[in-house]
C-alpha cells in the first residue's frame, strides 16, 4: 500500500502538495447507506483553518470542498468518496529562497535524501496543509461513526509550557475550547496561554504543546489484536501527523512508575440505565468514571435513530461489564473495554522560526537562515480537528473490521 | 490483512496460544540469499526467556525453534521462513480457577466482548508468550539489517520508578545490560532496582517501567509519508506490544515544553571519515551527537563484506548532512536522517498481582481474585528483546519499501 | 503483503518446500465460533494425495496434519490457525542431477533469475507439494463457508483431449468424480481417459485437461468492485495454482462469438419454496436453470443448524430475484447473483516427461534431458481439491468483505 | 483494502460514477523521478473515446484530464498523483425509465443486493465509464515502464464471430489497429467486422470479442510466487474490465488439449547482440520466436536514456536464456521469462441491447424492456487501451516488488 494510504476495509488515501491545484482524498470502502453532506466536509476544514487567534497562521485559506464521486441522493454509494479542494491562497515566491536550503526541524533534506528532490514551495507534500485530505476523510469517517453514537473530541491540554485543566477538573469545558482560538478547554487558561504565545512570537521563537483526546459511546471490542490493536493503529496514525513526538494512552508513562495494584482498573458489573450511551451503576461505589453497557439487552451500538449496528452485540455469555476508573484509557489488550478512549499526543515547537539559524544549503555549505511567511507559532489547536480525523479513521475501519470477528 | 499479520513487503505473521502446541511465525517477503543460521534464532529466543532474575519468572521454557521452510544452505531462499517453538513447560491446571473470572488489567473480558469465548489457559493468545513468534521473526529481520550495518539495542532504562543513567553519562554501558537480569546498562542502578523489585514482589504487587530503544547504521531516506512514516510505523508496532502505554521519539513529551529554537537539530556539512557507519565531522563544533554518511563516495549502506544494499545511494545532487543534536530522535518528517533512531516506550505494572482484588465472572458477580502462578514483577527486561524485534521488523520492510522510492 | 500470502480479512499464507522438513499454513483472521475438526483438514490433504490411479504419481506421502494454534475446545479462537504437515516420503537424491539444469516448462531458471538460486530438491518451493498449504487452508475456509449453506464442488471435465459430459447431461454424477483416479465424473468417460492416460505416459510424454468448478449456496451480493470483483478475485487464485494457463467463467470464450440477446440471463422473479438453498419458480418456464432466494422471509444465508449470517439479509426494498440461464456463472458486474457459480480452468500438461528433452544448463550449455522420477501424466485429478480450495480462499475472504458494505 | 484500489506498492484507487461531477485516480507509491506529462495521460483517455465507428457509440466525451498533484517540474515526485475527468456530456434523464427495472446482463440488480441502492443514471459506478481512471492511472504506469523500455499493445483480435490474422500473420499489423474503429490489426478483417457489426446494430442486437496483449522489453523474474504470479495478477487485473469472461495466457485453452514434449519451450542459450530489448540467437535453430536477454552485460532493464534499472540484473552465476517457442506465453512458474508475454480476454456482448427484452422490476414484476441510449455494439475497441492500463499497473507494481526480491 502506498504510503499516503491508511485503512484495511475503510481506506484513506490522501494526495495534495501546499502549492499544487489542489489537495483531497478518497474514501474507499465506506459502507453505503450513510447520510452524507458537503457541510459535514466543510465544517471540519473549517476548523482546521487558521482561526486568526494569536497561536496560528493569518494565511487566508478558503478550502471549499467538492466531492466528486461517491455520494447520491444524500448518502454514500458504497463506492469511493472522492474530495477535493483547490489551493486558492499560495505565495509561491515567498519559498524561491528556501529552495536550495535544508530548513532545521523539518524533512528538507530527509525528503531529498529518499526522493531525490523535492517541491520546495511551502514544504510541498510535507507542509501541514496536507491535513486537508486526512481532515476531510475524517469527515466521512464521523458520519459513519455516527450512526453508532461514537463521539470524538480533541482539545489542547497543554501549550507553551503551560497545562490546562484536565476532565476531572471541575473548570474544564470543552465547548469552551472551540470558543478561543487555542482550543483550550478552560478560559484563564488559554488567556494565559496566548499572552505566553505572543511573548514568544516576538522572540521570533515557537512553541510545543500537548493535544488530548477522548472517545466516547464507544462498543467494546474494537481492535485486531496482535499487530491491529486498537491502541497500536492509534498510535501509527497519530504520529503519522507532522511534529507529534509522542502519545500515552490512559496513565500513560506515568504508570512506568506506579504499582499494579494502583494501575488495574477494577471491573464492575454492568448495570442497565436504560440508556446505552451514558451508562451508569449502582453499586455505590464513588470512585466509578467509566462504565459501558447495559445489561438487560445485551446490546451496544443502537442509537436513536432506530439504526441498530448489528455484529456488535455482545456475544451470548458474556456478561455486560464496566470499569472502576480508566487507568487502561479505555483499552485492554489492545481492544477497546467500552469505556472512554483516552490518549496524549506530544507535538513539538513550530520548526519554522524567524529567529536566525544555521544550516547546510544543497551545495553543502553552511548557510545562516531567517524564515519567514506565515506560520503558526503552536500548532495544537489546529491540530485538534486532525487528531480526530485520524482517531475516525482508525475507528471506522476498526469497526468494519470488528464485522469479522465472530460467525 | 489478519490482526496477526504485520508488514507490507517483509511480512510476518505469528501464532500461538500459551498453552496451545506451539507458537512461531512465518516471515514472507524476506529478499534470498540473506545469511541465517538456527543459532540466529535460538540467541534470541534465549533473551527473551525468564532470566530467573529477581525480576522474571522462574518459569523454564525450553523455547528451541524449528524453522520449517524457507532456508536452503545456509541462507534466505526468497521463500515463506517458518519457525515454530512447542510450548513444553505449560501447567494449564493453574489456571483452571480462572476460567469464569475476568481478570483485572488483562484482556480477558474485552477479547469475549470481541471474540464470544477465549482460551483463558494461560491467558492463550494474550499472553505475554505470543512474543515468541515475533522475537523469531525479528531474528530473521536482525539478520537482513545486519547486512545494512543496521544494529538495534535495547535497554531497562527506568524501572519501579527508578530511572538509570542514560547515554550521555559516563556510567551508561550497553554490555553490562545483557550481564544483569533487568537489563539496565548500569550495574548500580540494577542492583538497586532488583532490591525494590523484591520488596515489590514480597507485597503481591508489580511494578512498571520504560524500554529504551537506539538504531545506529540506518541509512537516511526511510519512512513512507504520509502515513507509513517511520516513527508511525515503529509507534504501531510497539505499541502492539502488550502492556506498553506510551511511546516517545528523541525529546518527546519534553518538547511539548520547549522552543522550536532548541528543538531544531541544526543540520552540518557531512565529513568523510572512510568509515561510513561512525562518521565524524571536523567543523570544531563541541555539540555533536550524531553524524551519519560520508560525502565522497556519496554512499551509505555499504558494509564490511563488500556487500552494497543497492537502492540507498544518496541521489546525485544531495549533499551528505549531519545534525549537531538529535531532539528529533533520528527522524525528520517521517523520514530518517540517518543519525540515530531513539525511542523509549512506557511499559504498565504487570496486572497479574498477588494481591487480593476485586473483580467480576462470567455471571457478573463480584469476586474476590488472588493470581497465583509465575509471574513477572516488572515485564521490561524480558520486553528489550521484543523492543528489539518489532524494531527489526519495521526497519526490514521499511528498507525493502525504500528501494520503490525512486527510479 | 508477501507473495505466499492472500486475502484481505480472511489471509492465509503458506509456507514449505518439497524437500524441507514441513509444508503449511496460517491462517489469520478466520472468525471466532468455527466448528474445527482435524478431520476436516486430514480428508481434504488425502483427496490431494496420489490416488494410485493411472493420472497421478506413485509416491507415498502420508501428509499427516497437525494444527498448532487457533482451535480451543473444538471451534476457531479467532487466533491465527496455524497447520503443518510434516515432509516424509522425500528422495532428494532423485534430484540432485538436475541441480544445474533448467527444466524445460518449469520455473527453474525464471526462479533463479529472480532470486538468485534455488531448492532444486524436488521443485522446492514451486513443486506441486506446494498446495499442501492450500489445501490446508482451503479446509477452514470450507469449515466457514459450511456455516452459511455455501458447497463447493469440483472435477475434471476434460482430460488428455477427452471431454466429459457436462452438468447438463443426465449421466454427469459428480459422486463418480470421488470414486475414479480421474476425478470426472462419467465412469466411461473416465475409463477411456484412463486408457488414453496410460498411452501417453508409456510414450514418456504427458498430458493436460480442464477442471470446472461449480460453487452452490451462494449469497447474492459476493465481490468487491472494481479491482476485488468475485470473478477477478477467483482467475487471481485459480492462476496462481501452477499449470493453469486460462480460466473462464459462464459461456466464457464462448460469449466472444455470441450475441446479446442470447448471453443476457433472463432476470425471473423469485418465488418462495420454504428452502433457500435450491429454490425454484413457478413461472411455467422451462428455460430455467438458476433461482437463487426466496422473497418472503427476504433474507438468504439461513442454514439448518439454526446459524444465520447476519449482515447478508437482502437489503429492504431490494426484491429477490433468479435468472433463467446462467451465461454469467453466477456473477454479473463482479457481484455474486446468487446462482450456481461456474467456471473452468485449462491445465497445460505436466512438463517433467521421460522424454528426452534438449535443454540449457547452469554453464549456458545445451544439455540433452530426460527427467525421472515419480511424476504425475495429468495434474486435474489431483488439482481437483487445489481448485475448490483457493475457490473456498477468495470466498470466505468475500464474505467477511460483504460484511462492510452496508450500514 | 477497499474494491477500488489494487497494487501493494505501485497503487491505484480509482473513482467517479458516469453521471456524477467527475471520475479519476490516485496513483501512490509510483517512484520519483519518472518523467510525465498532461498529454502522456491525455493521449491514453482519447483512445478509450468512442471513436465514431461503427462499434462505438457515439457519445461525445471530452475527458480532458487534469493533474492535481504529484508531478513537479515534469517529474514524478514521489508523492500521490491525482487525476480528474470532469462529466459533461451526461444526458441522465434517458435513464428515468431504468431507474426502477434491472437490466438484463447487467450489475442493476447485484448491486443493490450487495450495496442497498445505487445511482442508476448511467449505470453509476457499474458504467464503463469507470474505466476512465484505469485509463489515467495506467498512463503514469506505462510512463514508468518506458524506463525499463517495456511497450504494452493490445488489439482487437476477434470481433462478432471473426477473427484476425495473428502475429504470426504477415498480414499483421498493430499499427492499423490504430487506424481502424474495431482496432483490428488488419484491414480487411476490420472491414468485414464492421459491416457485421452494422448488421448486428441494425437487428437492435451486440456482439462480443477477443483482446490480445502482448508485452514486450519485459525482464525475466517479475512475478510474486504463490499469490502474487504474474499470470495471477494479470488474470485479477483483466477479469476487473467489465465484461470479460475470460483469460487465457500463450497457448491456454489449448494446452489443455495437448502434450507436455509440444508445450515444454526449449531453453536456448541466450546470445549477445548488443540490443538488449529485441536479443537474437544463432544457434542456427528457425524454431526460435522469443529471446530475451543478452548474455555479455549479464543486465537487462538498460535503456536508452542512461537509466538502469537496478535490481533487475541477472544474479552472479545466472546464464542468459531464450525460449524456442512460447506456449508459455511468456511465464514460468508465475515469473516472466524475458520473452514475449501474451495473453487473450474474451469479452461478451454488450448487454445493453435494444431488442426487447424480459426482465424484473424493484416490485418483483415481470417487465418488457427495450433499452435505448448511445450503445457500443462490440467494446473490445473501447477496451483495448482499458487491457493495455490493467496490464501496465500490474507489471509496474511487480516491478517495484521485484526490487525486494533479492539481498
Amino acid at each position: 500500500m502506498g504510503g499516503s494510504s491508511t485503512g484495511e476495509i475503510f481506506t484513506v488515501t490522501t494526495f495534495g502538495e501546499s502549492h499544487g491545484p489542489a489537495l483531497g482524498c478518497i474514501v474507499d470502502g465506506c459502507p453505503a447507506g450513510v447520510p452524507l453532506l458537503i457541510e459535514d466536509i466543510t465544517r471540519e476544514l473549517k476548523r482546521r483553518r487558521p482561526g486568526g487567534g494569536g497561536a496560528a497562521t493569518t494565511r487566508a485559506e478558503a478550502d471549499e470542498p467538492e466531492i466528486l464521486s461517491g455520494i447520491f441522493e444524500g448518502k454514500t454509494l458504497g463506492t469511493p468518496i472522492a474530495i477535493i479542494v483547490r489551493n486558492t491562497a499560495q505565495r509561491s515566491a515567498d519559498y524561491d529562497a528556501l529552495k536550495d536550503v535544508y530548513r532545521p526541524g523539518h524533512a528538507d533534506w530527509t525528503w531529498e535524501a529518499k526522493y531525490g528532490f523535492r517541491d520546495h514551495r511551502g514544504g510541498g507534500r510535507t507542509s501541514g496543509r496536507e491535513t486537508v485530505g486526512r481532515v476531510a476523510a475524517g469527515a466521512v469517517a464521523k458520519a459513519f461513526l455516527a450512526m453508532y453514537g461514537i463521539t470524538i473530541r480533541a482539545w489542547t491540554s497543554s501549550a507553551a509550557g503551560i497545562t490546562a485543566p484536565g476532565p476531572a477538573d471541575p473548570g474544564f469545558d470543552l465547548d469552551e475550547a472551540e470558543r478561543n482560538p487555542l482550543r483550550i478547554p478552560h478560559r484563564e487558561t488559554a488567556e494565559r496561554v496566548l499572552r505566553e504565545i505572543e511573548a514568544i512570537r516576538a522572540e521570533g521563537d515557537s512553541a510545543g504543546g500537548i493535544v488530548s483526546c477522548s472517545v466516547t459511546g464507544l462498543l467494546p471490542g474494537l481492535g485486531e489484536p496482535i499487530f491491529g490493536k486498537l491502541d497500536a493503529r492509534l498510535a501509527a496514525a497519530i504520529l503519522s501527523i507532522g511534529a507529534v513526538k509522542g502519545i500515552e494512552f490512559g496513565s500513560g508513562f506515568a504508570a512506568a512508575d506506579s504499582r499494579g495494584s494502583v494501575q488495574n482498573d477494577r471491573p464492575l458489573p454492568g448495570g442497565d440505565t436504560g440508556d446505552s450511551t451514558a451508562v451508569k451503576i449502582t453499586s455505590g461505589d464513588n470512585n466509578i468514571i467509566e462504565m459501558s453497557i447495559h445489561s438487560d439487552s445485551n446490546t451496544v451500538g443502537a442509537i436513536g435513530g432506530g439504526v441498530t449496528a448489528f455484529p456488535v452485540n455482545l456475544p451470548t455469555g458474556v456478561p455486560a461489564l464496566g470499569y472502576a476508573g480508566n487507568n487502561a484509557g479505555g483499552v485492554l489488550g489492545g481492544i477497546s473495554t467500552g469505556g472512554t478512549l483516552e490518549f496524549r499526543a506530544a507535538f513539538k515547537p513550530v520548526p519554522s522560526i524567524a529567529k536566525e539559524q544555521q544550516t547546510v544549503d544543497r551545495a553543502g555549505s553552511v548557510r545562516e537562515l531567517v524564515i519567514r511567511g506565515r506560520h503558526d507559532v503552536c500548532v495544537c489547536p489546529r491540530a485538534v480537528p486532525v487528531v480526530e480525523a485520524m482517531t475516525a479513521l482508525v475507528l471506522a475501519d476498526l469497526v468494519l473490521l470488528h464485522r469479522g470477528a465472530r460467525v
